[in-house]
């Protein structure tokens, strides 16, 4: 066993019918909060609800909506301005993970002046941020549940996180009903990421016995229900797994990050505004087939926890079944799209390589196997 | 799903070696320290490197060693009054549970005024409380991990804990290499309770999935690892999963509570001085053949967690085969004590029932099934 510290302060407040309790949550955190929603969160009337909620719980509340899939760092900047301009001492974000993320940044840049960057890159040091409370309304990103928030700059196209604890959420309210109205497309991309998330961060060189049970109870409990919601949005009982395993999810990837998908996911979000799941998932197949030699105990484990019978194979046999396993999985939802389907070309190639390996080096490098130059060339070539 | 809050805040600093980091994790929380510390401390070294630490860290500390296995209300009184004269603006407890749970309740005792039993029994609120840092020096009570310390009452014996956020560690350090020159009886012992705390708190009515992915995790990785280290004392990577199970239970049982046996042992400890981990040992048989049938998917999830291969077996089966797995374990480590040796008769039986159906009625519902005073009476003759 390494040595690891493991620390996660938010309180989680999980279940059906949560949502309801919105603001007796809030009005614990502050007076005045900056709702900063995604736009789907108004045909839902969760807006709504959350506006009604913080009336009633005597606070005030100011909107912000002004994100796109891979929020901008300028985007949230102007989320800041907002926030001290309304003396908003409190960020609520409602929606999925953009929605989330960008509530992060702005509760951080409210009270931290300059760019962002200047933090993501180690540059200057912070000691506040307004306090944060989250609401999926996808399961998907985990960001209810850790420090990290992406963004990208829209100069450089650079896809960042900002990781730093002033931006755990003070709470998080997880409510399987917010999922009830999901379309397909909204099921399958996230869900698919859940997956992502949970067996990146188990494979993963930073991995510990604390952040494995996590991914792996993540694993188990997404493959098992993920199918069940993508055949019916409106069951109740698979939904509290899918979401209870996005939660699990978020929570392991910040112990243990993700590892060679995400790191090259996140030139295509930045430079192509490739949907983060899809970019991935297009991926996917190639980087296991890369990876699972590498680590094959832990690749057997993820093949036994995706539902594989694997109590007759070896360990490699284990291990390399769920390669099989985790493409037909994702076949399954729709989620298997080539790069090209998504608007990468061979063209993009060199830019992405050369970003990858220079922004998201620490990610690729917590995969087992570390790729040169040349392999994350065949990687993508193979995933065209 | 019944609905849950979730919240951990401790900080776990995690692994071999990891107590050589007291000091600079001391010196982020205060500057002066109470140590509170168990008398096995002393002939191991731990407190002269935990004072080396301090010392090394630029901060200063007092010793308070003065207490028994069932902390006493007035002791933990004592140490909060030396707390305050010696103006320690943070206390940390290194030793087993009892040196834990003194350090909690003298760390809130010392900046709350009157008896502490106003705050257990929740006539009086209190908002402050000494930071504390706790170190495990046996792998048992999992204290390290959440907000509860037991104490006891000379004046009524009664025995039952503070449970209060505002004593959930600082944080924690969990070190394996502490444990590896324990003698057998303080191996059996803790050990015993950490599957006692992963059990109960499983099968507890207020668990949820997350203390249950704790609990079977804890009794899985106990199970396996218990018998190592109690047949070598040196195995240090045994003790690695033995000491990380004792601390997931000590989580789980901080969501979940505990059962049945715990409400039996507390009125034996605060009236006969009873190890804990002997009298809850003592009833288990019995608790579990009167509790497995209002469970049973549940027990048959333990007996898989155990190491019964219960694949070819019915949930009824699998679940009451747990009872004799537990007992054959409990077997193996000589932990399997009757009430009879412990010093508890017949004659006590009318106070210990007339305790639990008060002092500790709370727990004792936590049971699957809950028991008559009749049935508690049956439950006591059987394990005489």
């Amino acid at each position: 066993m390494a040595d690891f510290i493991f620390n996660n302060p938010v309180k989680l407040h999980v279940g059906p019918g949560k949502f309801g309790q919105l603001g007796n949550v809030a009005q614990q955190y502050g007076k005045k909060a900056l709702l900063v929603v995604s736009d789907s969160t108004k045909p839902t009337g969760q807006l709504a609800r959350a506006q009604e909620a913080l009336t009633a719980a005597g606070m005030t509340w100011a909107v912000y909506d002004e994100f796109m899939q891979n929020p901008l760092s300028t985007l949230v900047e102007a989320g800041a301005s907002l926030a001290r301009q309304e003396n908003c001492d409190l960020v609520i974000g409602i929606g999925g993970g953009s929605a989330m993320d960008m509530a992060k940044g702005i509760a951080f840049c409210a009270l931290n002046e300059g760019s962002i960057w200047d933090y993501v890159f180690g540059k200057k040091q912070a000691q506040h941020a307004l306090p944060i409370i989250l609401v999926p309304t996808t399961a998907g990103t985990g960001s209810e549940a850790n420090r990290t928030a992406v963004f990208t700059n829209p100069e450089t196209h650079d896809k960042k996180g900002l990781v730093n604890p002033l931006i755990y959420p003070v709470a998080s309210i997880v409510d399987p009903e917010l999922m009830l109205t999901l379309p397909k497309r909204v099921i399958a991309g996230p869900g698919a990421d859940v997956l992502f998330h949970a067996l990146e961060s188990y494979i993963s060189r930073n991995a510990h016995p604390f952040s494995e049970m996590l991914s792996l109870r993540a694993i188990t409990l997404l493959a098992k229900n993920l199918p069940r919601v993508y055949a019916d949005v409106t069951d109740l009982a698979a939904w509290e797994q899918v979401t209870f395993a996005s939660t699990l999810a978020g929570m392991a990837i910040d112990c243990a990050g993700t590892t060679l998908p995400h790191a090259l996911q996140h030139p295509m979000g930045g430079l192509l505004d490739v949907v983060h799941a899809e970019g991935i998932a297009a991926v996917y197949p190639a980087f296991m087939e890369y990876t699972w030699s590498a680590a094959p105990e832990k690749f057997a484990a993820i093949a036994a926890a995706m539902g594989v019978d694997t109590r007759d194979m070896n360990t490699e046999e284990a291990a390399y079944s769920s390669v099989k396993a985790v493409t037909d999985f994702l076949k399954s939802v729709n989620m298997l799209p080539s790069l090209t389907e998504l608007g990468v070309k061979e063209e993009h190639f060199d830019w992405i390589i050369n970003n990858v390996q220079t922004t998201m080096k620490v990610v690729m490098e917590n995969n087992p196997r570390v790729p040169d130059a040349q392999t994350l060339r065949d990687i993508l070539q193979r995933s065209l």
